[in-house]
């Protein structure tokens, strides 16, 4: 987050011009167009993936032993692998693309087919290859690069310890220098700290990027990274090394994780991944970055690709179950029309025509394209930012950090809404959504995992609202007299309302003088979630001065019992910076129909927001108890509205009908699949 | 729900007598006295199985392909019927014990162990059997009882079909009477009337009672249920006869779930299950029920029993999961504590010392108890109306049909929280939950279909709402001008709060002179829950007058337009009720530091209740901002007393460790489970 986040996000956005109203009969909008915008920076990859993609790359193994699982999911990376795209965010000297925004987006595209494969492949190419890419330097590029990113050598990323998941810092693992022989020793010192939940390492891995603490001369410097051949040329474990198998999972069972104990297990010198950290021959440890602290962040920092492709792989998973239970919804029927005799058909209702249900998948369908463009505009600024690293550099470190919280935010806002929305679709399709051939059942199983590796979600909306804390701290301190005073003028009615509970009726009349038709004003909209966002952290930063004053507490329980404002502090951000991402999209879009279709769209996302709030907006009074109704009816109205287009927002995720492979949809499975089997 | 139901909320409850403020340092209670008191009913039946159930009935079963599955959980059937305990709900003059709550207790301890088990139980002697008891007469119980009673005659219940599931009344399956051979032609017309989803249909089922519409000289009486052998003495499928297996599921996959079609297929004029309706050899049509649609109620609110029993097993899932969970979060680890050195050990924080994981597993944990119960006064009553119903009797109407909507809006709430709380206590496991020897996916997937079968939960809300607008309206027509007086005055404040905006300051001056401690007031927590159901109703009400006025719109539309409200008025009532019956609970608990527990417990429960529909509260001014704000330190303050007494609340639970069966709980499992297998 830059220093000027806060005033980007009232001047930019809230004086945004005013979407024109929408026509009051609404033409189909061109779906390629929309498909077009909502793909993004990604356009062309997608296209190529939607048309060259083998039909039999994806398609259920939920039904297979978890032994048939992996075997197919490894021919499937095969065929991957052969296919290439995933090599884009390499360095073009070692057969790659420089371009990493590129290789995220065909995670995402992935995310469409089997959640296996795509971990399986993000192991690979994202966490293993990414932290070779990212860690190492010339030596480690030359020799490994070419050869994993052919699938010659298969590695797996040994961060997670059984006893240490979050706290990456608390890693129990060492690597002890020995200068006598100039090797490291890798060792577990206890179970706590084997290597746990690891992608690859239960049978594929050949190899492991394994994070430790660095110790030479009797001095630990921190975790850094290793590389730790685990298996010989005979294709047995080399010595010390020991493999668990974690065995049958919730899903995800085409990728193979385990446990890695090390037992002394001898390296050169040079396995150290040394962009960041050198070891000389005699032992004697030297860095670019001084305090330890900032190269432990640097070296993690260097690393967040693995996030920003979860997102974009759970909003890929999400898009699916949408389709899948939207289109059960616009063919099943139940419950005949009121008026007409119980027991009579064809008089029935689809079950899309009630209120009810439009609520339950609408509502979703908005935010997931909301995701969709804040993901695409992430993409954006991790193409700009990895490009600089690439090429050698190191990014300007105040957007590098900016980057890891809005990276961060994303993974969990796009995850939860994964699990939630799955969910809800499940339950949107009754005993159909539980059938294994619906595909629910895996997509559900499969994203679970989501919200708790790649970092905890709970961990990570904390980060954020750390970020945004330092960002209001540097804010305030760099504002001169002028800047006081813009910022007083433009904020007046809203700063108010937060202060002083006398002049709190002034926003309430101020906002109940509105009529309902300022709901669709877009100004007012984004102005709404930045002032949340704003209130939120400024009394959260208050709350922490106070905290750390009171000298009489434990230092533990006076932040402690901020965790839940800072939770709220980073959802309320990642909610403002997704609907802005949405609304400069819309701004961006040349078709007028798909703009106005959008800009519905994103309505319903943030007046279904407003209203799940509406708690915190009227504690604050934000809102006034009549425009909380307004919110309701306004939702419920863009819900009805919404309707006969669902087909053309679905038709905008340009999922190939094979690929959905749901018995719910005719034409995407093969029709005996759909009918069951006679037994 | 009774005509007095208001009454009785606002008098009985409200003025029940404080509970004493909490010991500052509460010392430990007999956990077997909590153990009792939250068995309730079934302690009896509870403690025996807790000690006499074989030590391999329950364990894991999801790493077994679908057949195993099946194997073990039909050999798993055998030793419970051997067992017995099933028989408790049937007439004692077929060998059957009188005492349904018994058999729906016995139902419940069942959840603390494989559900899988638990449904194929439920399927032969809570479904299948149940109708034969309660829709048939002497003939059917003498035939069919001892045997199902015994597993000597495997059962289905075919109710479900393909296109029809909550929608009963129009099931597509015929049963058209022959008076030449005085037999039924059960027949499915086409494939959307398979009957769908049925457990036991894929292969063991012998016999089905089959749901279909009654045809007799042409004319439709609606549905009824009949006895339909599937399966020969040779072991082959009869003719006409045609099963599909519906394949693999999400899970339950112990239970063999398929589809069922009849190709004309005759059955005796005595299959109809006529305790309901009667078709002589002439087919004349005859029912002690004049109206076909009290007739259709009536036989389906004989089957009532499954939801009561769902709403027990998903429960015990529940507590399951959480036990899971808590003693995970006791001690693992994870960050050091603010002010310690990174990375050193021995001073990390435990997770449950952070009040973010607090909030996670403690409420639902409070909820749960709330929950328990509640469900034990369900039994109660479901234990009287039943006993009538046994003894050849019909219950009376109106408690009958308050009893349904009691046990509908329990089954919507215990299946909603055990879904929303698995998947909580998966993600506070992090990987480690994720992994199938938590157990915790097993309890996700298991109890994922409790939401939508035995009644899809959103259908089943709008039933306890409207039943809420039947209650309402018959309790206005009921009070005479002294009960109008009384009313007026008790809800004086509220009342006027809600009906003009000149005098809603009022409610905030009156609430707003409280000082905090009053949160924990028990007649006030209890009011404003009544207050709310009370206040959605009777808007409700007044909406669904001028929505069927409207004549211009069409019916559905208007009435349509109304659904959010009515899923909403559901939930209040269910939120009060269950409120309600923990309340009573702990006024019949004569331990005091056992009621001093529960209650602060149930403090916990409403006051996150009320945090969390502190949106609903604001905006219909029955709580000031200040309030609000008060209630969220309050439910964190909660947490902080209820965290050290997280190991008495779970011994309460009374789950055996070794059911537990989770590699994250120490000594539930065989060590070598837990530690991971070399590969």
């Amino acid at each position: 987050m830059t220093t000027t986040e806060f005033d980007t996000a009232v001047d930019a956005r809230v004086t945004a011009p005013n979407p024109a109203p929408p026509a009051p009969e609404p033409g189909p909008v061109d779906t390629d167009v929309l498909r077009t915008v909502l793909d993004g920076r990604s356009a062309a990859l997608r296209e190529r993936a939607r048309r060259e993609f083998p039909a039999d790359l994806f398609g259920p193994i939920d039904h297979l032993s978890t032994a048939e699982q992996r075997d197919l999911t490894r021919a499937r990376l095969r065929v991957l692998a052969e296919m290439g795209g995933h090599e884009a965010g390499f360095s073009s000297r070692y057969g790659g693309g420089d371009s990493p925004g590129a290789q995220v987006g065909q995670f995402e595209v992935l995310g469409f087919g089997d959640a296996s494969l795509m971990i399986k492949s993000g192991v690979q190419w994202g966490l293993f290859g990414g932290a070779v890419q990212a860690l190492g330097t010339e030596r480690h590029h030359a020799e490994l690069l070419p050869r994993l990113l052919r699938l010659e050598l298969v590695g797996c990323f040994a961060m997670t310890e059984t006893g240490h998941g979050s706290d990456v810092a608390s890693l129990g693992t060492t690597a002890t220098y020995d200068p006598a022989a100039q090797e490291f020793v890798v060792h577990t010192p206890d179970v706590s700290c084997r290597k746990d939940y690891i992608g690859g390492a239960a049978e594929d891995a050949e190899v492991a990027v394994v994070f430790a603490q660095l110790i030479t001369g009797g001095t630990s410097h921190g975790v850094h990274a290793f590389v730790v051949p685990l298996r010989g040329e005979d294709g047995n474990d080399l010595p010390g090394v020991r493999r668990f198998d974690d065995g049958r999972k919730a899903g995800l069972n085409g990728v193979d994780n385990g446990r890695l104990e090390f037992d002394s297990v001898r390296v050169p010198r040079t396995a150290l991944l040394d962009r960041y950290a050198h070891v000389a021959p005699d032992g004697t440890y030297s860095s670019p970055i001084a305090s330890k602290n900032a190269r432990f962040f640097t070296m993690l920092g260097a690393l967040v690709k693995g996030r920003v492709s979860i997102s974009g792989g759970a909003i890929g998973q999400t898009k699916v179950a949408l389709e899948i239970a939207l289109r059960y919804a616009l063919r099943r029927k139940q419950f005949a029309r009121p008026g007409t005799e119980k027991g009579e058909r064809g008089e029935e209702v689809v079950l899309l025509d009630y209120l009810a249900h439009q609520r339950r998948l609408l509502i979703p369908l908005a935010t997931t394209y909301a995701l969709s463009f804040a993901q695409d505009e992430l993409l954006g600024e991790m193409d700009e930012l990895l490009r600089v690293q690439l090429a050698g550099g190191d990014p300007d470190p105040a957007r590098q950090r900016a980057f890891e919280a809005h990276a961060a935010g994303m993974k969990v806002a796009s995850t939860w809404h994964a699990t939630r929305t799955i969910q809800t679709c499940r339950e949107a399709c009754g005993g159909n959504g539980y059938l294994a051939d619906s595909r629910l059942p895996q997509l559900k199983a499969d994203t679970d995992v989501f919200t708790t590796f790649e970092g905890d979600n709970t961990v990570l909306l904390q980060l954020v609202a750390k970020s945004q804390l330092t960002a209001y701290a540097q804010q305030f301190s760099d504002l001169d007299t002028l800047g006081m005073a813009r910022f007083a003028t433009r904020d007046f009615v809203t700063t108010l309302a937060g202060r002083s509970p006398a002049r709190s009726l002034v926003a309430d009349v101020v906002e109940a003088g509105r009529v309902p038709d300022d709901l669709h004003d877009r100004a007012w909209q984004l102005r709404m979630l930045a002032d949340r966002e704003r209130h939120v952290v400024e009394s959260l930063a208050k709350r922490m001065r106070k905290a750390r004053s009171r000298s009489e507490q434990d230092e533990f329980e006076s932040v402690d019992g901020l965790q839940d404002h800072l939770l709220l502090a980073g959802r309320a951000h990642v909610d403002r910076v997704v609907a802005e991402a949405f609304a400069a999209a819309i701004a961006r879009t040349e078709d007028p129909a798909v703009a106005t279709l959008l800009g519905e769209v994103l309505d319903l996302h943030v007046l279904a927001l407003l209203e799940a709030e509406k708690g915190w907006y009227l504690e604050h009074r934000r809102m006034t108890t009549l425009r909380a109704k307004a919110v309701t009816h306004a939702v419920n109205e863009l819900c009805r509205r919404l309707r006969p287009r669902t087909g053309e927002l679905l038709a905008g995720f340009g999922i190939p009908r094979h690929w959905l492979a749901s018995s719910l949809v005719p034409g995407s499975t093969a029709p005996e699949e759909s009918a069951g089997a006679p037994s």
